[in-house]
C-alpha cells in the first residue's frame, strides 16, 4: 500500500527505477492533496467573518471535499495496481494458440483498467476544481492561497491523469472504447480548465 | 515532522481546521514529486533502446533530481515550521513599549521568512521545470507522460508557492525587500511557464 507510507518512503519508490509508482499515482495524489486543501479552507472559513452568508454552503462543501480526497487518495493505489495488472498480462504464457489468445484478451484487458484508472482521476480533479469555483467569494480571504493552490493541484492532476489516458489508449483495439474515452476527455479538459482559470483569476485579483 | 507522516495522515491533518500544513507546504511536496519523477523517467531511460546518446546526461541528472527531490521534500516542514513562527510572535507580549517593540520585530521577522520560504520552494520548481525541458527527445518515450507529469506538479508547485508569497507579502513593511521579491516572481514564473509550455507542446506531440 503507497498511501500508508510516509511521504519520504513514497518519494524513495516513486524516483526508483521501478516504473510503477509513477505519472498515473501522483496526478491522484495532486488530486487528493486538493480537495484535502478545499476542505481546510471550508474549515477554516465557517462562522468566520465575512463568511456567515455562506455557512449552509460552506457545510456542505466539507463531505464532498472529504469524499474526494479519499476517493483520489485510494486511487493512489489503484493507478499503480492497473499498471502492475498490464504488465503481469505480459508475462502469461504464449505457447499454444489458446495461450496467446487468453494473453492478448488479458493484455487488452488490462490496458482498459490502465486507461479507465486515470480517467476516472481525471473525473475526480474536475469535481475539486468545480468545488474550489463554486468556493470564490465566499471563504476566509485569510485561505484564499490555500483556495488557489488547491485548484494549481487538482488542475496538475487533471492534465496529468490525461496523458496517462494518452499513452496507453494506442495499445487498446476497440475502436468503439476509445472513440468514448477520446470524447470524455476533450469534455473533462475543458469543464476543467475553465474552472482553473476563473480560480486563478479571482485569486490574483485578489491576493 | 510531516514527512515521517503517511500518505494517509498528512491528508488528514492537511484537511483539519489547523491552518498549517497548508498550501505552501502542498506546493514544496508537489515539486518534490514532480523531482521524483524526473529521476525515475532517468533511471528507467539510461541504457535503454534510443537513449544511448544521452547516457551521461540521464546519468548526470540523477543525482539533480534527486537533490532536488529531498530539498523540496524538506521544505514540506520548513514551509509549516516558517508559518508557525509567525503566528507564535502574534501571541508574544504587547503591554509596555519593549514588548510592542520586539513582537513587531518578531512578526516582521516572521513574515519575511513566511515569503522566503515559498520563494525557495518556487525557485526549486523551476528548475525541476528545467531538468524536466532538458530531458525532452532524450528519454524513454515509455514514460513520456511521466516526464508530462513531472513538470505539470513543479508548475502547480511554482504557481502555488508564489500565491504563497503574494499572500503575505502586504504585511511586510520593508519596501526594498518587497520590491526586490516581486522582481525575482516575475522572473521564476516566465522562465517556469516558458519551461512548462514546451514540456506540454513534446508531450502533445507525441503521446
Amino acid at each position: 500500500m503507497l498511501t500508508t507510507m510516509s511521504l519520504e518512503e513514497f518519494g524513495a519508490v516513486l524516483a526508483s527505477d521501478a516504473p510503477a509508482p509513477g505519472g498515473g499515482s501522483v496526478a491522484a495524489l495532486s488530486g487528493a492533496v486538493g480537495a484535502g486543501l478545499i476542505a481546510m479552507v471550508c474549515r477554516l472559513s465557517i462562522g468566520k467573518k465575512g463568511c456567515e452568508a455562506f455557512t449552509e454552503e460552506l457545510t456542505k462543501t466539507v463531505p464532498k471535499a472529504d469524499a474526494l480526497a479519499a476517493g483520489l487518495l485510494r486511487r493512489v493505489d489503484l493507478d499503480t495496481e492497473a499498471f502492475n495488472s498490464v504488465m503481469a498480462a505480459f508475462k502469461l504464457p504464449k505457447q499454444t494458440d489458446e495461450e496467446k489468445a487468453k494473453r492478448t484478451a488479458a493484455i487488452q484487458d488490462g490496458y482498459k483498467e490502465a486507461v479507465q484508472s486515470p480517467i476516472a482521476i481525471a473525473s475526480e480533479c474536475v469535481a475539486v476544481l468545480e468545488l474550489s469555483r463554486n468556493l470564490l467569494g465566499k471563504s476566509n480571504p485569510n485561505a484564499l492561497s490555500d483556495l488557489g493552490v488547491a485548484s494549481q493541484q487538482a488542475y496538475a492532476g487533471l492534465e496529468g491523469a490525461i496523458m496517462n489516458v494518452k499513452i496507453n489508449l494506442p495499445s487498446i483495439k476497440d475502436e468503439n472504447f476509445k472513440s468514448e474515452i477520446s470524447t470524455e476527455l476533450v469534455q473533462l479538459l475543458k469543464q476543467g480548465r475553465e474552472a482553473k482559470e476563473q480560480v486563478y483569476q479571482f485569486v490574483s485579483d485578489n491576493l
